[in-house]
This record gives C-alpha cells, structure tokens and sequence, in this order.
C-alpha cells in the first residue's frame, strides 16, 4: 500500500477501480475486456457460491455442467434470443494454429476452419433446451431443476472490473415444468432466494421487481430482477429470473407426455447471478478506508494484530493471541493473526482496513499487563478496550459480528430509503435524477415509446415494476396519459 | 433402464460407453466432442472437488480465476510450450454475428474482426505467468501458490466421454517459488496430494513416477505423474505435477528480488488434474450391473427400498425407513428412502445397483414383523439379513461403508499386482503386451529412439519411470543397450 485512496465523494468511479484493485479483489488482463479474479477476490466469490449453492439444492435444484460452445445456428432458433446477443458474441472459426513464415510465432490454420462456427456461450438456453428434447418424455421427467457454475462470455465494448467483463462467472438456474404456474412459481422462488441472499449476506436491501417489455431477458416472457441502490444513487440489476413459457421449448421441440395422456410443450424459466455481484457488494458498503465485508461474507471476520518491539514480547503476545483465535474457532469465527515481522502495525491496521476485515484485535506488552486487548469495528471504525477478566471473548466477538451485519444492512437500507423519491411533475423529476440520482418512482403510461423518450432526456431507465406496491392511478409523468401504478426510474451500472 | 448392460469381457469400450450414459453420469453433446456432464455424474465430480479442494487449501493454496482467452502471441513465448498445443486450439477471431440475408439465420460479421486471435485456453501457463510478472517483485511475495478451477479446451480427434473430450472441467495449480529445490519440493508434494486423493478416496491405487523427456508436459523440465491401471489392462495418467525450472519466467521475464539482494527468475510448478478422474472411477471398478462407486465418493451412499403391495404397507415401512435415515444422517452418512409407486422394488434394485450406490436396505412387511431387514452390498452383490433388536444399525452401516471402501481398494490393488509383470527378454515383452496387458516393467536404454520404436512395434509407451524401486541395471529389452533401472510399459487411455 504506497498511498490511500482516491475519495469516493470526489471520483466515485476512480475510487471504485482503485479500490478493486488495491485490495487484490482483481484486474484487468492482457486479454481486453477480460478479468483477473485475484485470491482475495475470489475467496469472497467463493463464499457467495457456496452459499449460493447451499440455498439452490435446499430448493431442491441439482448441479450439471453443457458446454462451452453453442453451434451457430442454436442461436437463431429463438428468435428474439439471438437478436439479444448476436451482437456481443466470440465466434470459434478454426480448431488449429500452424508455426508462420519465421518459425517463431504461430498463426491461424486456413486448413483447420469449422464447417459451423462455434459461439462461446453468452448464456446456455439454447444448448440446455436442445438438451433437454433427450431428457425430457414425460410428466414424469418433471420438473427438471438444474443449475450450472460456468463462465460465459459477452463481448462488452465497455467494460469495468466485476460489473460488465467480457468473461464472467455466474450461475445459470434452467428448469422445466408442467404448467406454466409451476414454472412462474418457480421464477419467483429463485427471485426470492436471490434477494434473501443479497439481504441477509450481502447486507444489500433491494426492491423486488419486473422488467418492462423492452428490458427484458432476450426469448423471456417475464424476467423479474432485484435492483439494489449503489452509493453514487445509481441502480445495480442483482439478479434475474425469467418466466420463459413455451419459448424455448418450442424452438427445440421439447414436449412430455401429460398425465391426462395429451402431448405439451414443456414450461420453463431460467436464473442467474454473477461476479457482478461482488462489485454489488463493494460499491453499496466501502468507503475512503477501502473495503466493508459484512461478516458473513469475509474470508477472514477477525484479524489479530500483535504490537511488539522485541521477539519476546511478539512471543509473549502470541501465547495470548492464539489462546483467543482458538477460542473464537470454536465458534465458527475465522481468524488471522498476522505476527509477520515485516510489516509494522500501523501499516497492517491500513491493509486491513483495505481488505474489509471485520474486525480488528489488538495486543500490545500494555495489554497483556493489564488483561486487555483493543476491538477495532472496520465498518464504523470504532475502537474499545476490553477486560478480559470481565468478558468472555469469543461470546463477545461472535455477537458484535451479528451486531455489524445487521449494522451494515440498516445502513444501507436507510440509505436507500433516503436515496428513493416519489416525484409526480417532469420537471422535479428531472431535477431529483440530476441532482439527488437514486430511484424515482413515478407513474408511467406503460408504452416503450415514452420509456425510450425518458431514457433520451434523462439516462434513466426503468429499472423495475416493483412487486409490493399500493394499487395507485395517476397520470405518465412524461406523456400524462393514464397510469395504473408507480415504476422506479434510475441511472444504473 | 430397458436392458442390460452390454458385458466388460465382451467389448470393454462399448461396455463402458453405455454404462456412462445409462447411469446418468454424462452424454454427448451437440457439440462434436464436447460432453454433457448429467446431475448424477456432476455430483460425482462435486465430491472429488471438494476433497481436492481441501487438500489443496491444507497445503496452503487459495483458488483465484485467470481468462478464457489467451492471445495467440502469447502462446508463442515459450517455444515447446507452443508446439505442444498449437495443434489443437479452438481459436476465437470474430466479436460479432449479424443476421444473414434470409433474415432467419445469422453469419459472422466480417467486420468485427479481432486485431489479435485469442485461443481458448488448453492450458494456462501462458496467461498466469504474464500475470505473475506483476505480482512478483521480490522474495517477500514467494512462495505464490495459487489454484484455478476451470473449463479448458483441446482440439482432440478421438473423443470418450469423461476419458479424452475436447472441452473438460480440471484444477490447474501453478505456483512460484525462489529456488529451485522449494520448487521441486511443490511438485513431488502435489503429485503426493493426487497419489493420496485417488487411493484414499477413489479407492484406486497408483504408480508414482516420472516422464520420459518425449512424455512430459511441453514446457516442463520434468512431469511426474500417477498411472492407475484399468480392468481391461490399460494404463490410464490420473495426474500430473510438473517442474517448470525457470522456463515460463524467462519467457514472461519474471523477476524477484532476492534475499541478498540480487535479482533472479521466478521458479515454477503447474499440476492438475480433471474429469477424466470420472472416467478412472467408472473404469476401475464398475461391473456388469453397472457402477461401482467407492463410498467416500458416493452421492448416496445408501438407499433404503420398501417392498410394499399396499398403501398402508408403505406407511407402516415408511415408519421404520424414516428412522433409520435419520439415525444414518446423524452419522454423516448420505441416505436416500425412494418411495416411489411408480416403479416397482425389482426395478429400483437394478437402478441404484447400475447408479453404484454402495449399500442398500431392503424394508417389506415381514421385516416389519421380524423387526429385521436386508442388507445389500454394490461391491459384493451380497445380501444379509440384520436383526435391529441385535445390532445397532447406525453402526453397523457406518463399519460397512468403511469395509467396503478399503475392500474395492483391495480389489484394485490385486488386479494392479496381477496386472504388473517383470520381463526381460523381447520375445515375452510382446507377448505379455499382446495377451495379458498391464504393466510391463522393463529395462529401457533411456533414448527416445528406443522408445519410439517400441511403441510403433508394439503400441505400448513408456507409461512412467517409477520413484520407488530397486536400483538394478540391466540390458534395454529392445536394444540390449545397458540400462540404469526398469520402467513401466502400457498400452494406455
């Protein structure tokens, strides 16, 4: 760590690449476009995943794995899917490299060109759903619930550390079913998981929602979404989920035997989250420090920092300081303690602070006299001294990491609170996108035309149909045609 | 299931292949060559990554995640490297589809072309080592080890599932160190890590050896690898460690600052290993009726049948069923009661005995009475009856799952010894070759022209030179030239 970083109030978005970088979350390859999920990065992936993972099969879903590469001519079956991500695709030509003319590089084999090209999945539709014809006779077959771990691959022109890579990682959810109830039945379970991990893990409120006709999940009939509310009053899409209906069954011929003894097509949905979720979790907590972790989701909840300038005294702390790490490993808490002597304290009290470790212990000779140790909170960046005579340690950080949880949560939902305006003229709400950013809810006519026209003259999109609402008219807040209910308007990642 | 499985003795290759796609643990996709890994083969596959996973982390090791893509240049840097692979990469050189001129199909856009192809990884020492030139700048940041769990793709002609496909999911390892012995020390412990992962938990026993120069890893100064042997008499590589001396640093210029002060190149290893490990399994110790999973890699390790002619039969078994599963769970152990009325016990019988599940308990009314039930092992396809008032259950399925793990070891460790002869003379090594299969231990002069000859003669490669054996020189069996030790030969996977 050579300098701090740039303020959030002054450069939210530089503040954002530095501190993703900075605190070895990740960065950008050599490949454009492409990132570089660094350790520390990934190991708070991992525990999204595994969580992730967790709830997907207590929902009764199993893993599988398709593959990478998607024929060509898959794409266009569903019509509205391919013009979804035609534009955005890496296409596989040829399946050899040859030595050149110099004999030192190599180049591409003319002789070795695919009868059909190969595009790198941008998503797995089409190939699951061509699947899914062999899986699939009948009613019996159903519902078939699979999730898959992949990377995909979308060729964004501009991209951003976790939030639009090329290459990213995610879940896709591909189920089928019986009856077009059970399949949107199963749309809204994977959105409510998905917004009780973001709320309860992540520490993120969001509001649960749909999309309009012309957001929408390309070969969707419904996609639903939570958005979440970032610190610069920009919304950040979480997570989607679509009711596919008989869309892609149809373009793959998928049809099961009814109980009834009749032939349907079969109802399905699809799902996902990725590694933007991380950069969720970064711009909604984080500040000029670096890094906040909610606890549940921190590699490491609490580090140990020994204060020492003699061997003895490191020797004299570490009894005590492992004697406490066990102590809180007994309670599921994970634990550095960093008695590195190449590194001064002050500046491993940055680096964690930069990493976004929970909490912070630390033992000076002075404490050990006096059987105190030092509890540093990162998220208020609070300090306390605490008598060990008089606390049972591990009780006590275990509860103060719930306490920060839920801290971070009620931080960031009165933020969200603050940050969402009900506005019912253009011009005010024109003014609240451009001067207070945030979610605006206001009435819309419900046409694309007027949607795409607010989008034009403000950059706001419309970021969802909220699901709980109270059932109000009004009139559009651009065209003042009849409205039956409030949508939310904001400038978005 | 509609019938049974073709016999091993008969056509081990059409055996096996039917029995991959029978049991539900993988199908052709598609996509020439690439396979569909099926919810039961991935929770499999699931299993051994979360055992490896661990193992890897014991060691110190954390997971991070490096690009799809590798621009073609980079493959060049390292000249055997590139020789190695060059011939069978998947190679992206456009960004963009666009409709065609029906308007129903779509075409690459030749106008989004890529200034610089990118290959889809086969391997990532290219791309990681690039990166590692900016994590790298001094002793301090030594040892790196890091892991990637990962898709990568190889070009390959002949494709069997799970055992050579063109897209397969692996962990690769690849790890930095300041000297040459700290690197050397990384790859014999990863090889050691894969030797005990497969015997402990695949229950299949392996050679431990080094590569020719001709077999090892291009870009390696030595590979070391396990050989597990087949039922059908083959050798198959389960793993491999390479040493990569200084060779991938030299091309990327990695440099560290040493401890006295000089300034030197990075030391490298790579090791991975990858679903091919599924086709080990399947191959090592399944039967005619099917898989043979070892428990400790079992989804279910036991299911529990009721044989019931009514609906209160089923209630009353159900009673019963339900409190041995829970006495199992609270063991750890995995248990399934499938109660299914829409397929009959006989039925169920040969499908979890083909899905290799390693117990099952058999409940019908007169065990009801008799307060018994039955006992079938997968390995053995014994059966028992166990009185409950006699034995705690709990434990006893608990004590067999342990017998019959370390039992299909034995098996395998038999077949293995049965399987390995000793030869001398050429005659007898083509012969031994020809009938029985195995391995053939034999003396070798140690150039690759003999090695070379041999396997055009005979089909056989050099499958490793073991660690541990007798110092004992001889005359090259082919050459009669002298020899410093014996070598393994197989016809191989």
């Amino acid at each position: 760590m050579s300098k701090g970083l740039p303020k959030r109030s002054e450069d939210y978005s530089l503040w954002y690449n530095e501190l993703v970088k900075r605190a070895d979350l990740a960065e950008n390859s050599a490949v454009r476009g492409c990132m570089v999920i660094k350790p520390y990065g990934y190991s708070i992936w991992e525990k999204m995943q595994a969580e992730l993972d967790r709830m997907f099969k207590m929902t009764g879903h199993t893993n599988a794995y398709f593959p990478l590469f998607i024929p060509k001519s898959f794409l266009s079956k569903e019509a509205s899917h391919v013009e979804g991500f035609a534009k955005e695709c890496a296409v596989v030509t040829h399946y050899r490299l040859k030595g050149d003319e110099s004999g030192k590089g190599v180049v591409v084999d003319p002789e070795a060109k695919l009868e059909e090209e190969l595009i790198v999945r941008p998503t797995s539709e089409t190939v699951i759903w061509s699947t899914y014809r062999n899986w699939i006779q009948s009613y019996r077959d159903l519902p078939l619930l699979v999730n898959q771990w992949a990377n995909v691959v979308r060729w964004e022109m501009r991209t951003r550390l976790f939030l639009r890579t090329a290459e990213f990682l995610w879940q896709e959810g591909h189920t089928a079913h019986e009856t077009r109830e059970q399949a949107v039945e199963e749309t809204k379970q994977m959105l409510g998981v998905y917004a009780d991990f973001v709320e309860q893990f992540m520490a993120l409120p969001v509001v649960r929602g749909k999309k309009t006709e012309s957001e929408k999940f390309a070969g969707a009939e419904d996609t639903y979404c939570i958005e979440a509310m970032m610190q610069d009053g920009k919304a950040l899409q979480a997570g989607t989920s679509h009711f596919l209906g008989q869309n892609f069954a149809k373009a793959f011929d998928v049809k099961f035997a009814t109980r009834s003894g009749g032939l349907e097509y079969v109802w399905g949905t699809s799902w996902g989250v990725s590694t933007r979720l991380m950069g969720a979790l970064i711009m909604a907590h984080s500040d000029d420090q670096g890094l906040v972790l909610p606890p549940r989701l921190a590699p490491i909840q609490v580090v140990i920092i020994p204060i020492f300038k003699s061997q003895e005294e490191l020797e004299a702390i570490s009894v005590k300081a492992n004697e406490i790490a066990k102590g809180l490993r007994s309670k599921g808490i994970s634990v550095k303690f960093d008695d590195r002597d190449t590194y001064k304290p002050g500046w491993k009290f940055a680096e964690y602070e930069l990493k976004g470790v929970p909490l912070r212990i630390g033992i000076g000779p002075r404490d050990l006299q006096h059987n105190t140790l030092e509890l540093a909170r990162r998220d208020t960046l609070s300090k306390e001294s605490v008598n060990l005579g008089e606390v049972d340690i591990a009780h006590k950080v275990a509860s103060l990491l719930d306490e920060i949880q839920q801290s971070i949560y009620d931080k960031a939902m009165a933020f969200q609170n603050e940050k969402t305006t009900s506005v019912d003229r253009w011009d005010e709400f024109v003014q609240v996108l451009e001067e207070k950013g945030g979610f605006v809810s206001a009435h819309w006519d419900g046409t694309p035309e007027t949607e795409e026209k607010i989008k034009e003259l403000t950059k706001a999109t419309i970021r969802c149909i909220p699901l709980e609402q109270k059932n109000e008219s009004g009139l559009c807040i651009y065209s003042q045609k009849p409205s039956q209910g409030r949508v939310l308007f904001a400038k978005s990642y």
